[in-house]
């Protein structure tokens, strides 16, 4: 396998396997075993990631941690909204 | 702030937010509102950043997601264990 296809499909991967647990945590709005901590660090990593591709020109970082980011923040959202506004 | 810089704070985040989710996950063996999808995709997506890095001998992508792909199994392993051997 070439190089370039394994990075691919582990960009792929690493972006996508967030859609299932924002589907899971938005339809059951059950989110008490989530951790909270882990979703502001890796929100935070993924926003430096989508700097660090645009300083840095690499369009491909961008967009998998763009895609990322919006899926990991609307996670942390309904984490802080429930957690501490219970609705 | 260096591009490198921003580099390594990124990685260091999204390695390292995987830690508290693990530690909640291990002390509370509650996984119930956890995506078993996601750690699948998840895990899998990292173990070939892992190769990705290896191939390329980028030893930073190799050791940052080394690290993560320990937690996020540990993670999977319980989920599965618990969610299917109820144990």
């Amino acid at each position: 396998m070439s190089n370039s296809i394994i990075g691919y499909c582990a960009a792929f991967l690493t972006t996508t396997a967030f859609i299932p647990q924002a589907i899971h945590s938005w339809r059951t709005k059950d989110l008490s075993s989530i951790s909270l901590s882990m979703y502001l660090l890796f929100t935070l990593g993924v926003a430096l990631w989508v700097w660090y591709g645009y300083v840095n020109e690499s369009w491909p970082v961008v967009v998998a941690n763009a895609i990322t980011l919006v899926i990991s923040t609307s996670i942390l959202y309904l984490k802080i909204r429930i957690d501490f506004f219970k609705i």
